[in-house]
Formats: C-alpha cells, structure tokens, sequence
C-alpha cells in the first residue's frame, strides 16, 4: 500500500484533501483498464478471423508498453507509427502512452520527402511500420538529418528487406512483461499524442494532444452521437487521423468491438456490416458516395439501422437520400486535427430534422450545429473586431472555439501555437454563419474565399449549385485578380465517367438554379483536380492556374469563358 | 476581450502552452450555459402549470447569483436550503456557484436540533426555506449558537410569519441583474456543494463536493444508464440527497426537461409519466414498493419504456415483476454521498439478464455491478491486510473505491476525512464480496455484520429470506452478544397490514428455505422499526434492545424465542 500524498485543499473549509483516493489523472488508459475488468470476454478487436476479448487486448498492451520501455522509451518518448487500420496500430493507442510515451501515427499517403520531413521534426526513437509502407519509410530514412529510429515491422518482417537491427512486432510483443506497471500520466495535461494537419494550407504542424483532453474528448464523442454501451464499430476513418477522431479510446470507454480492415471498399463495408452487425462507422463525406454509389452486387441488407459520422461539407441530397434509403442514419459534424476530430453537435437535429421534410430538412441537415457539451463555446467572429457576428444566417465571419477538448499546441512551433490561440480562442481560419437557431453553418476556409466588389462570397456556396449537375463529379472554385472589381470565381470541373459538358453548360446551369450574378463562375476549367496525400483539393494551385487563364468574350452576356485542361 | 494567460506546458515539447483557449475549469455551470443557447426554447422545468424553458431558467439563475452577490454572497460563501423538489430548489443548484457560493440542501425531514446542529456547522450567509418548513426552521434558529442566516421564503413570504429582514424568493429574483458576470471557478477543485450523509451510523457529515467532481459525476450518472439526449425526468429523488445524485446538472447537460412535484405519490408517479413522457426517475427501492402496491385506480399505461434507478438492497423478485409488468426498466445501482450518489454500473446486465431468466436473472439483476466508467477503481479488501479478496462469490471483505467522483472531503472535520480516506481509497465501512464476473455484491454495513462463531454473517442475507415472506412488510436483523459464539441473529419483524404470524412462523420460514443453522435468527420481535429522518432503520436501537430481550427454551430444537412488541 503505497503512502497517499494528502494536498490541503481549502485552508477555510477545514477537512478538504486532495489525495489518491478522489483524485486521478484523467487519461484514456483508465478505458482500457476498466473494459479488460469489466467487458473481458467480450470481443475488442476484430481483424479478419482474429478475435481478441478486453482481457487479451489489455494484456497485449501492457506487454507492447514493457517491451517499449525496455527500448529504451521513457516519459514523453516520441514514437511513431505508419500503418492502416491494424489491431496493432490499435494496441499503440495505448500501448505508447502506457510505457509514458507519445503516439504519433503517421499520415500512410505520404510521399517519402514529406515523411521525412515529418520524422525530423518528431525525431522518434522507434518507428513502427506495416509492412506495406516500408518501402517508403526507408527512402525516407536516407533522407533524414536526424537519428534513424529504431523500425518495428507490422504484419511479417520477413516479407521485406529491413535494417539489420529491425524487429518484428509479434517478437517484440513477446519479449514485454505481462506484469509490466503502467506509466500513468504525473500531470493530466501531459501529452499523450500527435497528430499532423492534413496541410491543405501549408506545412504539416503537429497537434499535440493532452491526456485530459483525449479522455474528455472520448467522452464527447459518445455524447454527440448519443451512443450507447458496446457498439461494434467499423474502421473507415483512419486510425491517424486526429487517433482516429478518439474512438479507439472510445470504443473502450463504451466496451465495444472494434472492426478493422487494411481498406474500407463498399463491399467490405457492407460485409462487416452484416458479418460483425456493424452500429457505427464514420470518416470524411467521400464514405457516403462511397457507400451511394456501389454496385448491387456489393450491396448488403442491413440487419439494423446503421450510424454513419461524417465530418466535412455533405454531397448532394441525392447522394444522402440513397444512402438513408439503404438504412444508414448520416450524422454531419464539423471538426479539425486542433479539436481532435469533429467537435460540433446538432442536438436539436431529431426534432427538427423531423418536422422538416425534403429540401428543408437537407438545409438543417447540412448545418454544422453547435458545440458539443465538453467543447465550452465554438463562436463565429468577425474579422476584424473579434466580436460575434449576428445570427443572422448570413454575416460571415471567423469560427473560433475554445474548451477542454482543444490540443495543447503544435510541436516545436511555438509561434504557430500563439497565433492559432491568438485572443483567447482556437481560430480556425473557416469563415461560417449563425443561424438565429444557434448553428453554425460553415462557408469557406478564409483563405478560400472570394472577396468581389468588397463583399465576402463563399466559393463553398458556388461548389454546392455546380455539384448538383448530374454530370459533375467533383468541383473547386477559386478566387482570380481582377483589377475592377478584386476577384472573380473560376470554377474547376471534373466531370463523371462517360459525361460531356462545356464551360457555357457550367454557366447556364448556375443561372438557373439563380446564382447570384456575382457568384457564376467567369471561367470554367475541365480536367483532374490536385489533391494533397489527404485527398483534399489543393486550392493554391488551382489559384495559381486561375491566374494564367484568359478571358474571352462569349456570347451570354458574361465577360467571357475559357476552357483548358488541367 | 482579456489577454490570455499563456502558461508553459513542457519544456522540451516547445510550443505547448494552457490558456482560454484549451483550458477552462470543469464545473456544471457550462451544462447551463450551454442548454441555454442550444435547447433555448426547450422546456426545462415543468411545475404543475407553469413551463420554463432552458432560456429562462438560465435567466433566472443569472439573476439569482446576482442577487446573492448583492447580499454579500462571495467565493465559497455557504448557501443553505430547505425545500421539497421546487424550480425554486433546482434553480439554487446553478445560481449559488454561479455566485461563487457554496449550496447546502438540507433534508426536509430533519427535526429542529438536528437542524440546529447542523446549521452550526455550515454557518450559512443565507438560508432558502420553502413556506412548508419556516415554522421548523424558525424553532432551530431559536437553539443556534452561530449568527442567524438571512432567511429567503420560497413560494410566498406572506402565507407565513417570518422575521421581518426575511425575503421572497421572486422578490430577491427581481433584484437580479439579468447582465451578472457569472463567477466561474479559479480551480476546478474549488467546492460546488456540500451534501449531508444520512446518519445511519451517528453525527451526520458534511461532504463537500468539487466543481470538477460534480462535473464528471453528472456525466458518469449519463452512462451508467445509457441516457440519450433530451430525457424527461422525474424529481422523485429528494433534490437535497447527493444534489439529487447529480441529476440537476446531468439534465442540464442533456437539455432534458425537469418535471418537479412536491411529493411523488404513486398518482402524481402515474399522470406525471402520461401528461409529461417522462423517461426516467429514481429513488430508494422503497419507489418500487409504492409503484407495485399502487392501487389500480391510480395506475395508467405507461406511454413508452420507463427507466426507473434504484439505489440500495433490492425488494423482493415479487416487486419487481410487477414494476416490470407495468413497463419500467429497473436498474439498480449502489453509492453514497461520499461517492456523489449511486457510483456501481452494471454494465453488462443487457446481455447477462438477457440470457437469463427466473431467479437466476433476479440474482444476477441483485448485483451492484462495478465501477462505473468515471469511477477509477471500485474493490473488494480484507479487512485486515487490505489486500483485494478473491472474486469467489462468498469471501467477505469491506467495499472500497477511488476516483474523480468523490468527495473531497467532510466540513470541517479532518480526523474524518482522514479516517474515510485511510489507505489511499474511500473506505465505505460496507460489506460485500466479488463474483467471480467482477460483479460486487454488498453484504452489510460492517458494523451491521454479525460475528458467530468466528464467522462473519451477513444480516441482509437473513434479512432477504425473511422479506421474501408474503406477510413481512419490513425486518431489520441484528446481532445480540452471545458468551458462547459471539453473536446471535435477532429479528425486528413489521408485518403487514391484516397480517398475523408468530415468532416460530418466522423460524420456520427460514428453514424451510434452506438458510443455515448459524443464520436462523434466535429471536423474533414484531413492531414498528425505528428509522432516521431519512428512512434508514436504526440498526443501533435495535441492537441496544435485543441485548435486553431474554431467550426461553422453545420446542423446535433452537435455544428459544421472546417475541414483544417494539
């Protein structure tokens, strides 16, 4: 019996102590600790044909976390991690911060400069790799200006050519202790993770995360979507980004099953659905024309109602409709590697959405509500004064938030930590509306919008019209200079298989559906838009593009339209 | 807008800090602030005909911690309150932290010099009263050794002769200014409320809850039962016991509706659940006797699934197939004031009861569970080395837990505080053991556990055979000095109404159902139970009278039975 440390709380209240027995750092290790007592024959992990209960899941994180600490891993040990949606990237979860590490899972579409990049700034002792990405992984180590770290080898090292000192997962799970002490957090506010920015705008930062905010941000997660004991969860987000929005810690907390798969096509989502009865699954709105545009032949019935989280701007309502009339229920939230994953919440979302039919209720759905109940406040600013814009459904301004489930700052950048808590708030640099419901609604990285005629327009609002053509799969809008009246839009078009369409089309199309003659596209380009490793559309370049088209005169009354490929 | 405080957060991972941003104090006046913006036309409180909603009730707190402030109410500055389960009482439990104070409720069925001794400990600035309880108040004012509290009437100051600085409660409200800054706390550990524990042992105690705890237990009372957004709950708790088990701020949390009544009959039970929908309500099991023998005139159907949360020994599987029968879910918990309220979660009782069925489901439904998810640790220990007892279903230890959901502390007693926390877990004096699936099952109060022959038994599983009789309303078992083998059961018997039984019908009944030789009891009493101001038997009265109660030779081969009246 260890000897409690008494902290005298109140010198008023006489008797008040802080001491073992009513305080504990708050970190999601304590999930793990519980689901092994509490749920431990039931199935945590579910991978193929393997299944593993709590208990076994537990043990093998207790042993992951001893064998680190024989490596040489001590308190606030970077380690990093490259794999897809495995139970040992699951198990690193915990395993790394139970030896007093922190986790640091890597983007798996990096290309081997940006990784590099990555890992010199992380400069991790050990690096655990699925076996499908070392490839990558060693160009990017004879890149690196840092110490090589240590390469643990996920799935079979004998598969592929490794360093000489390379272990292989299973092994090294074997050499740990299963009586190994967990290494609990001193301070709650330790880090326990980092995340990259999937750098849309820029150079990948890394968001470091506490272990108070990772518990209260599991715990959030459960409150947003109304979640109940023991889900089965499919992994179709990735388990690197924000970890996995924090349902590896959650599923835990909840005692549930976590459904892994290396990739999540329609056929398998549609499998495991019926195989494992899948309750959940989430990821980026790509999921759901995913799941709206599959084959027949891959498409399952579902056993029951299926909760399908989304974070980012919805298809259109067609794609919606078709995924709710295959039996999915689409939760739509806002969030970003700053906040952990999503963070916004339409709690009022039953009712209204319910007394709301057809094009109404699409337009509730596709709010981003408000903040969740651990996130103490998202607000929208304006620009320049900081204060609230009104909730007006139309003043544009910047979304802020602030609360407990907000990282503790990026890495090694100390000047980008003050300027993104610049006045006391998390600024996203996304420029949103309020409803005068309350919510939230989101128009545009402030970047990416347009500023014409001294007024804010949302290329956002423009991408939604062109969207909705039939033809259209995929669009970005970008601002070009115009000397008269400070930018134009300039739409990018890539166009459905089989589909042809020309630039007056585009435009026609947008007049119909009454764009506002501000908002209908000057030019309209055809070709592939660039992506990032993330699968996010690199505007930048697409401005610079934008910058280099001419404008020629057509017949419609519009200055002038020109097509080029990209 | 103020300037951040930029606190460092760990040297070597530069870049981390802690401000507004990602650091705010966790305390229930968020859960508040929040259904105030998103529930904002939602109902909050529901009393007889009056509606509030979430906007309003949050107006009125403002004004009300305005108005305290006004009254000299500062930092951690006592609240005292006397009220049945009022808007008014649930009002005070925002609007005193909201003012920095500290809320006592007290128990409505305290007699004048407990209430005097109690006021004497808490010193409070002010006292709220509901119009129903001054007459009692003012008799304990008259026997105080501290300064008499300012005196708030609840619910109309003119129905009564009251001193004549005392105010009305809506008086003090308009005082309120709607625009007061809300004094949030400087520390998260910083005390919220102070609830009395119910005596059953002797001087009642003080515990003293903290922001953060109140925060996380009110989260912790949401998982524990599955609970989903918007419930409608019905105030048969008492508001005053462990702040209503944290539920005020848990609806809060939830946006919920509060349906207060000032005393839950079975009829106000019923119509309560058909004009309002309530989802949930909770109590002592005693709710369950008083819905199951509800006369049928008083019964309605039940719109829609019940949940029903009781915390203390089950009644008997008779009770609870007709509760059930009526269509309430039955959960049952186990918790005291140190631990906020009810703290055990029987997480897996869907699939355990599911697969059960009989007195084998009754059995596993019986159980106290185990930690809930927000409780770090709840064990079994030996009373002597205080090492865990083995999970064998029958070894009997003392039930012990640790985590954030505890009380920091009693008032102004630090031998207490000490002696609650000795050994780094809060020691609950309770018996109990630990199935072999994890489950916790409570035995006895420690000192309520009888001694024979070196054995301990446990009085309430003498205690549940005897109750299982159709004519026993009540039985209380206790020990009484023996020279031979330490202890011998003694039972205090109220039977029901038109019931008649004698001493050997109980002797017999006992072995009939198989219970040992050592648990038979030797005596048999009949009479009226005595019980504390909150309900609880007072095993100690009955224990100083069954020393005095002889033992005469009987025909049915046990040394003897005395039956007399109480």
């Amino acid at each position: 019996m260890t000897k409690p440390a008494f902290i005298l709380l109140d010198r008023e209240m006489d008797g008040l102590y802080q001491c073992e027995a009513n305080y504990v750092p708050l970190t999601p290790i304590s999930f793990l600790e519980r689901a092994s007592f509490v749920y431990r024959k039931s199935p945590s992990v579910i991978y193929g044909d393997r299944v593993y209960t709590w208990s076994e899941t537990h043990d093998r994180c207790v042993k992951l976390a001893s064998a680190l600490s024989v490596l040489g891993v001590n308190h606030r040990e970077i380690v990093a991690a490259l794999s897809p949606n495995t139970p040992a990237l699951y198990e690193l979860q915990f395993g790394v911060p139970m030896a007093g590490g922190v986790l640091s899972a890597l983007n798996t579409r990096l290309d081997p400069p940006t990784l590099t990049t990555t890992l010199n700034l992380l400069e991790p002792k050990i690096i655990f790799v699925d076996h499908q990405f070392i490839q990558i992984v060693l160009e990017a180590f004879d890149l690196l200006s840092s110490k090589k770290p240590r390469l643990v080898v996920i799935g079979g090292k004998n598969r592929v050519a490794v360093p000489s000192d390379a272990l292989d997962y299973d092994d090294l799970l074997s050499l740990g202790k299963p009586d190994f002490k967990i290494i609990y957090p001193n301070d709650e506010r330790d880090p326990i993770s980092i995340s990259f920015t999937s750098g849309s705008t820029g150079e990948p930062k890394g968001a470091v995360y506490s272990h108070r905010a990772a518990y209260l941000n599991s715990l959030a997660v459960i409150f947003r979507y109304d979640m109940r004991k023991m889900p089965v969860f499919l992994w179709t987000v990735d388990m690197f980004r924000c970890n996995g929005w924090c349902f590896p810690w959650a599923v835990a907390a909840l005692g549930g099953t976590n459904v892994c798969v290396r990739e999540a096509t329609a056929e398998v989502i549609f499998d495991s659905i019926v195989v494992h009865k899948v309750t959940h699954l989430c990821g980026a709105p790509i999921l759901l024309d995913k799941i709206a545009n599959s084959k027949t032949t891959e498409q399952r019935a579902l056993p029951t109602k299926v909760d399908v989280i989304v974070a980012g701007p919805l298809p259109p309502s067609e794609i919606i409709s078709k995924v709710e009339s295959i039996g999915f229920e689409i939760h739509h939230g806002y969030g970003m590697t700053e906040a952990l994953g999503p963070m916004t919440d339409r709690s009022l979302r039953k009712n209204d959405e319910k007394d709301n039919v057809g094009d109404e209720r699409m337009k509730i759905k596709c709010r981003e509500g408000t903040h969740n109940v651990l996130m103490e406040d998202v607000d929208v600013k304006d620009l320049e004064t900081m204060t609230s814009v009104p909730s007006d459904g139309k003043t544009i301004g910047e979304v802020v938030f602030r609360g407990n489930v907000v990282m503790s700052g990026y890495l090694k950048n100390l000047e980008g930590t003050r300027k993104a808590f610049n006045g006391g708030w998390y600024r996203t640099g996304d420029l949103g509306i309020r409803n005068p419901s309350g919510d939230i609604m989101m128009k545009d990285r402030a970047l990416d919008s347009i500023t014409t005629k001294g007024e804010i327009v949302s290329t956002l609002d423009i991408e939604h019209v062109i969207k909705s053509h039939p033809s259209v799969m995929e669009v970005a809008v970008v601002g070009k200079p115009d000397i008269n009246v400070g930018e134009i839009p300039s739409a990018f078009v890539t166009l459905k298989d089989d589909c042809f369409l020309s630039s007056n089309d585009i435009i026609k199309f947008c007049e119909e559906k009454l764009l506002p003659r501000s908002m209908v596209p000057i030019n309209v380009s055809f070709g592939n838009l660039p992506v990032n490793s993330t699968g996010k559309i690199l505007k930048y370049v697409l401005r610079e593009k934008a910058k280099s088209i001419g404008i020629i005169p057509c017949t419609n009354g519009h200055k002038g339209v020109y097509t080029q490929s990209l």
